[in-house]
């Protein structure tokens, strides 16, 4: 019996109007639509092996066999995918990173997004965008974004079937650049996985999602007329409403650090002098600075300026999911 | 003409559920109630000089000629207290703190319970104290409930007559202390005052109201059954829902600093390790560190080992006011 594989690549992504929470946990339906701007320069490459041999799945990660429990929430996605695709042959996965894991980079995003195009390649099917959208998205819910290049909406949707990301804009679109400002590389204590589950005990959680359309509309908005400062009073909004959230559900989440905050009063100010800058923050302490082209290194040496900054990514917008063959 | 003068002693207090935000601002109306302690140890102390013979208002803090914005608030809460009392000499003010301003410390709560109590003297009258915390609130809202001493609540009210704070707990039921940790003396951007004109702005704001009351409740019962752990949990949430609303405000009021962070999370990681210690923090950068009588020198000696420490002031249950006559 012939082995087969697939092979595909994917971006994480990092959202101006964050998903935080769902309405529905089984079927994986967010709270609120969410929009982002998929990373060029990180990368996951992942390949799929099956053998109807394997008596259960594997996970290879940069190299190093995964803990129990990524394995299971692999082997759970697996589970669906096989079910989707009336597929039953078990699964070795090797998946390589080029970017830190759990720095606030949605590795997540990525990972599982490689994973479900990868998965299909190596069953022979070559399902279109949508659907790799829907499915990747039972992985990671902002996998579904990182299936398509450049800036992305992931619609909430009311069942499973309407509930999937499109490109709004290519890449080419508009030059931002994203200065990702690494403060530190410690795993978190609850990672975005868990923390969705704690939404809905945050008092606020329900205001959040209800003003979500006007915030979506304006981030539309600022993205297709390119309207920078749009773009960074909605971002910062609305990543300040994310960790709202997250201060105020049971147990509190916080994510930020002493550095979080030097850099979020920074960036302010600098804007406040006339650069072009905003931030956006993951559930992570790491901060994204997003710039212009053209003023990007002047923002870079004022960012490395600061204590606590142990590195900087550069990133723009990016490429879709695609394959290596 | 003899020349009129009274005198009064106020104290700050530390807020656990918080006010931030009217229903009212003409009537100083608090969008929702609120719940405090006293601090012992910290006072200002006020002497209001009636004369005729004066043609305008003048207010001295702290030995110095305060500047014309202070002197306009202060002026036109005399004005309100002119009215109510039917009376037109203009006042002469000389008051004095014994702790430094804009750190945090309600230093406006003390200095407008004692300036409409020294005026009251001044002219000769003998409010109760609930016509006094009506009548101090015009001046600052949380000055009401420094009228009172040990544990306060401040009933939000329809209308004015119905807006005043009262004594839930003499100082004596409880002997917490609140290890005030200075982190900076740097004056804030945006003061209380301009601060709660922007509660509203906050997509987050109704959300925090609407659920005030259960945590009014909660901490109400917290207090009276001296259950720390309830305690600790409410007034963690609540100052984390004030500052959720300020950092979601247009424009976003960011009052932390990197140490608040740190002063955050290790007062959170110290009580998961069995030390009874929790958080609240007013609209500045300082961190109100409660605990009790037998465990605070231990949590001070982990406070001060924490860098970004200036100092730490030590109180506990206080007086409301009183008159040094």
């Amino acid at each position: 019996m012939v082995k087969e594989s697939g092979s595909a690549i994917a971006s994480p992504n990092i959202a101006f109007i964050k998903y935080w929470g769902n309405k529905n946990s089984e079927l994986r339906l967010p709270s609120n639509g969410s929009l982002s701007m998929t990373l060029n320069g990180l990368e996951t490459r992942t390949t799929v092996y099956l053998d109807p041999g394997l008596s259960s799945d594997s996970l290879i990660i940069n190299g190093e066999t995964a803990g129990p429990l990524p394995l299971q929430r692999v082997s759970g996605f697996l589970d669906i995918l096989r079910q989707h695709f009336n597929q039953k042959d078990c699964a070795a996965i090797e998946s390589n990173n080029n970017f830190p894991p759990g720095t606030g980079i949605a590795s997540s995003a990525s990972a599982f997004a490689a994973l479900a195009a990868a998965y299909t390649r190596a069953i022979g099917e070559f399902p279109d965008n949508r659907e790799l959208s829907i499915l990747s998205r039972f992985g990671s819910g902002s996998a579904s974004r990182s299936i398509h290049s450049g800036f992305v909406e992931w619609y909430a949707g009311e069942k499973s079937s309407e509930s999937y990301a499109e490109q709004i804009a290519p890449p080419s679109h508009w030059n931002l650049v994203d200065l990702i400002i690494i403060t530190g590389y410690a795993h978190k204590k609850v990672g975005s996985f868990a923390g969705h589950a704690l939404a809905d005990t945050s008092p606020l959680q329900h205001a959040r999602v209800q003003n979500c359309r006007s915030r979506l509309d304006s981030c539309r908005t600022a993205i297709l007329n390119r309207d920078f400062e749009l773009l960074a009073e909605i971002a910062e909004l609305d990543s300040n409403l994310m960790h709202a959230v997250m201060l105020t559900s049971s147990p509190p989440l916080i994510y930020w650090e002493p550095a979080t905050i030097l850099l979020m009063k920074s960036i302010r100010t600098w804007r406040e002098e006339g650069l072009p800058v905003f931030y956006t923050i993951d559930a992570g302490p790491n901060v994204h600075c997003f710039t212009t082209e053209q003023e990007h290194e002047s923002v870079l040496r004022k960012i490395k300026s600061l204590p606590s900054v142990q590195d900087v990514l550069i990133s723009r917008p990016g490429e879709g999911i695609r394959y290596p063959d």
